[in-house]
């Protein structure tokens, strides 16, 4: 048994999120399905560095799993972008130790957010960003991320459904980019954790306090209030870009 | 009736081309389709610049038509962007004579190709570039473009199924573009007609002088015999986008 930790990109539109699911398309399904081909039959388990839900991309998602054989990284590289669908592709690979584990040895993520300002919708980035057609203030957008960063309890960001009890995060980094000539922002966002459709759910508030519907510092009251259903929104998930996960 | 031209953009990929099919999603189907609701069931018939195959793109197409009523042009634009799938996009609208026709009046168009030069097919541009792996010498490609340039017999760059007899085109511009942050090429070309999968032929005809697969002056030759086995090739339709209609 060798390990191996990929880092990998793939255009979430056409998949339902990473985690297997019987008959639906998911990346983690389709890796295991191009693995089970490299070893004849015998089944390999992938473990991802986190799920993405349906639509919502990977620039950096990091796997590993373990190969029954040894086979030289850049080789498995190079096997796996010729078995795998062209909507996903390997970027790098490295054979690790077994005290590595895409999941559990995470010490933060990177994700970006892509909101496109057209009146319409963008018949060519319809899949890759969110829409926001409404008048913005990004210095109010810029002000709030500072309420953003730093260590806090986000249960308000959380979505229903979640597991996990502990709600505390710490951002480190929250920053927006305006891109006028593509007529877009984004947002990007690095932490040490993130939980369940949490940065949508931020990037929802951030475009309501960019339009004036919502107080500037409107985080520090949802971060006091704890509810869900005080943050609402939910930006769609073609916008949202897993950017890359740090060990 | 009240004759309307609009400027629209779509994306290709989940067209089966523009022209209306029984049983095919075109772009010509959609907009009768949508054209018909708003009508409230009398039939209009859409004339297009010229067709676009299957998964190519358009920034800026031109289409009329007659409406049996008389609307403001804004209003027609409104309207259609909201009955037409977001994979379209109308995005000019404007009252003209009948004296005005999509097809017939045209002077000329303008194409531009992108070539993904990356190593694996990106998740991300697979369906909006092509794709070309090989070394490429761009200097070979500009001297090329030299010969592209002028009136020519293009019979060697039309695919066989066209019914027009007239193979004499000008090209008044033809440019290459690096872009070397997306890893990748595009080339333009404005000429006062296109003969059926022209430019992708021709494209594929460049990238093969870029690679040093044929003379660089090859064009020079695949003029004078008039072959359309000579120049083999059809770069993708992914790659290819409708950019500009003059009238």
């Amino acid at each position: 048994m060798t390990r191996y930790k990929l880092t990998m990109a793939y255009d979430g539109t056409e998949f339902s999120g990473f985690q297997r699911q019987p008959k639906q398309r998911t990346v983690q399904g389709v890796l295991e399905k191009a693995l089970f081909k490299m070893t004849k039959g015998q089944p390999v388990t992938v473990h991802g560095s986190g799920r993405t839900d349906a639509g919502v991309h990977a620039l950096g998602q990091v796997i590993h799993f373990d190969y029954p054989g040894n086979i030289p990284a850049e080789n498995m590289l190079k096997a796996l972008n010729s078995l795998m669908p062209l909507d996903t592709e390997i970027l790098d690979s490295e054979i690790v130790t077994e005290a590595f584990h895409a999941r559990f040895n995470t010490t933060g993520k990177r994700y970006f957010y892509r909101v496109s300002r057209s009146y319409y919708t963008n018949p060519f980035t319809r899949h890759y960003t969110g829409h926001y057609a409404y008048p913005l203030d990004l210095g109010r957008i810029q002000t709030a991320l500072e309420d953003v960063k730093g260590t806090h309890d986000f249960t308000s960001f959380a979505a229903s459904g979640g597991v996990i009890k502990d709600k505390v995060r710490t951002i480190y980094d929250a920053t927006l980019l305006d891109v006028p000539a593509q007529n877009e922002i984004q947002l990007e966002f690095y932490g040490n954790g993130f939980l369940y459709n949490m940065v949508r759910i931020m990037v929802a508030t951030l475009l309501e306090i960019g339009n004036g519907r919502r107080d500037v510092h409107d985080f520090l009251r949802l971060y006091e209030v704890k509810d869900r259903q005080q943050a609402r929104g939910t930006a769609p998930a073609s916008g949202l870009y897993l950017k890359k996960v740090y060990y």
